[in-house]
């Protein structure tokens, strides 16, 4: 266990300014990939009833951003992971604003290309744009949750999305990268799938802002950005608290889970 | 082969209790992912009848598990698997025990969680839990099949997932750990592929009593817990006896599997 | 390229003979998983019309198989793989024909294990098995293919097959062991699904050969034989000729493929 | 960043004449493949509405020819993969000419040879060739994209799929070579689920060109053909300006993506 995570908190960093906008830029990148990809999976449903084709793209859409981009910026596309970043001691609290800027810019940017790129059957529900009341890719939810319902389930489910990052950077786990994209694109896409019916398993006030923004449908936004904020600090708060490891060299884990000898 | 498997039995380990505790609150904490997980994806097949959407949801919801708490606790987040890792001399019977009752308690919290998050029209199947009587998330079995047949596939099934543990847990595997949280979601999501008509594909003692208990729904429950109990140790010691690896060195593999020479 | 492949070719191992019957007894037992779990997937397109839990339950099987048995006899359950392994040299000849003994064994057990085990109307698809003429998990072909096309596209699957298990152990990629299970499984899904409406891809000879004996229902059976012997050795033969690297040191890769420098 | 990617490109490479001839080999063979295995998968829509079957299937034809040429000519099966290494410095001008004749040919040779090993009814529409107009694995696109459109969404499709393979063949990611194929089969599935109803996610130029050529359909043929030369070429420059890393040891990464120590 570990009280003191307090020490971990950066305040500055040290790479230049050049590369700080290089990283951000990747964000930027990375969240544009993220939500177009997600959100063009999610057209899908329009013509028929599977529900499995939306958490898939979103799982996807994320795996992509981290196979590009996760040896640069980290492949965050998400605030609440930048945060978490910052609460673990990888980035300063400047760098991780820096990202958190790029990821919403990144979000609308994404919304605003499908917007122009897509047909307009598939964006607003009908071929002409004034009729429809299609929310685009934006927060619905069930009939049968109420607000704080909502707010609870996004909770629930940011915060095991930060608790897997912060397993994913726990000092046990560092050298394994290899399969990364793939399982944090299959952890994203099993939390949606669990959430879908309820709330669309949103996860990312970036992501949850700009369609809100992009559709003018603010019903619930609050919910779910105050349950992603809540669950995503709590979960980072939970993992630092109990399980982090300090020391490389202390491994106090059960045999499954040795070092590697070589 | 080996014989003298029960050499490998600890009794004791050497960590503190205050180690011990967070390593059990780790089981609770992968198993109430697990099953929150798990059983939030099945209710899907309320509206619709894709039946993958289950297996896949259990299976990611393991894999969540096991990213967090793979390399803490070992991510066990099943009786079975625990008591396979006393056969195997991982874990002593009483850090065993601990795990034990935090995976029993992370199932039951789940369950409450999920009762108190959902709309009751997704737990109950009706907006007023009085008139309800769907089983949430509990031990279903298909019409055609007797008690004895559901003990019997319950019991395959849990003696394949044991085995497939012992697999990873061998001298010849340990050093594959990139991609085994995912490895081991998939090979779920096929066992629960597999049974899912038949059983539901239960696999765990601690899921199984929850469920029944959450929903006062006991038929078959026993045959269940019977047959997961004696197919996971059956899986476990026939892995142990006929081909568990004794020493590092001796490697009697057939060529493809060779050590990495590095 | 390698036009004397000839010479890898072994006649004779050096394991002992219990160390040869263990590793026949985990080809009977690799074999029975794959069959076991791709049998039960596959009942489940009696109730409704997706196609692709099947592919992926057979996929599944063979990764369980591969994660259990992949380090200790190779996982190969499927006797053209076996046959790919002494064109390649590693298996002697007599050791190969132990484990295609033991395939054959394995894949009878598997059918005759889940007739018991599971209910009529899933197996016969009828409660009472005297009424019933369902082929259970038998090779079907549809009803616009000829003898001739079924035999070319086994045969043309299978080539791939063997192809990837060669590409699999060829000494540029034989360190890369972690997500074997997985990759494989999921070409064994691939292939299934491609030829699924066509033959059901078999790619497997046990499993053929089983089927239609449980079954008795022998149309086309031949065929798919003659298809997967052929198809089968001619992909391992094609990619000794052309591909395969003879000495480790000597990397005549493209550079995205350079070894690591470790 | 880096502004002087020019001096990547290569002019010529040392291979001898030979072991051109067997990568090209390589990229032909790893070309039907693909095209084969994905053309098959797409058959299936014909009977029935999912449309998950075919991206997986054409994700799934990648990474088996990924699996199997990875580390011989580098798996690339698409001319653009090949133009993007040549833009980084990995394949000589020369080398990607033969490549990219080897694909072209190997696509035509996959769409022959599917021609007369599927039934009629699969490939036309109709068990008579003469009646059908079915267009066999062909460009179609949604009647409500228009021309500009779909150059368009085929142009960032393929823009992310050149940056996928430039970060995968960045300095700092070209260790994580064991899944690979995984990984790559994925976000190919991923792209193709995203454009699906919309322009059905070619990405590549020779399975556009075959697919027209063989069924004598060239509506729109070149708006994706131009789509794609511009989005994969401008996604190769954009990962070189801004992402690439030239040197060897110096890591501007975030701490995530620290280096292996060992």
């Amino acid at each position: 266990m570990n009280l003191k995570f307090w020490k971990f908190v950066k305040v500055k960093s040290e790479i230049s300014w050049l590369d700080k906008l290089s990283l951000a830029f990747a964000e930027y990148c990375g969240t544009v990939i993220f939500v177009s990809i997600g959100c063009m999976g999610s057209t899908f449903e329009r013509s028929h009833e599977l529900e499995m084709e939306s958490p898939f793209a979103l799982g996807m859409g994320v795996m992509i951003a981290m196979q590009i981009f996760g040896r640069i910026s980290g492949g965050h596309v998400n605030p609440m992971i930048s945060i978490t970043s910052v609460l673990i001691g990888q980035l300063s609290v400047i760098d991780a604003l820096c990202y958190i800027v790029a990821q919403f810019t990144g979000a609308f940017a994404a919304q605003i290309m499908l917007l122009l790129l897509l047909p307009n059957l598939y964006v607003y529900g009908t071929p002409n744009p004034r009729d429809g009341d299609y929310k685009f890719c934006s927060p619905r939810i069930s009939a049968e949750m109420s607000g704080g319902k909502a707010l609870g389930l996004e909770g629930v489910i940011t915060f095991l999305l930060t608790m897997s990052f912060c397993g994913m950077w726990d000092l046990r786990n560092e050298k394994w990268i290899d399969s990364r994209p793939l399982r944090l694109g299959v952890i994203i896409s099993g939390l949606t799938i669990a959430a879908w019916p309820f709330t669309g398993g949103f996860l990312n006030p970036a992501r949850t802002l700009a369609a809100a923004a992009v559709n003018n449908f603010w019903e619930y936004c609050h919910m779910y950005l105050i349950g992603q904020l809540l669950g995503g600090v709590l979960g980072a708060l939970t993992y630092i608290i109990f399980f982090i490891q300090l020391e490389p060299s202390q491994d106090v884990t059960a045999p499954p889970a040795e070092e590697e000898k070589a």
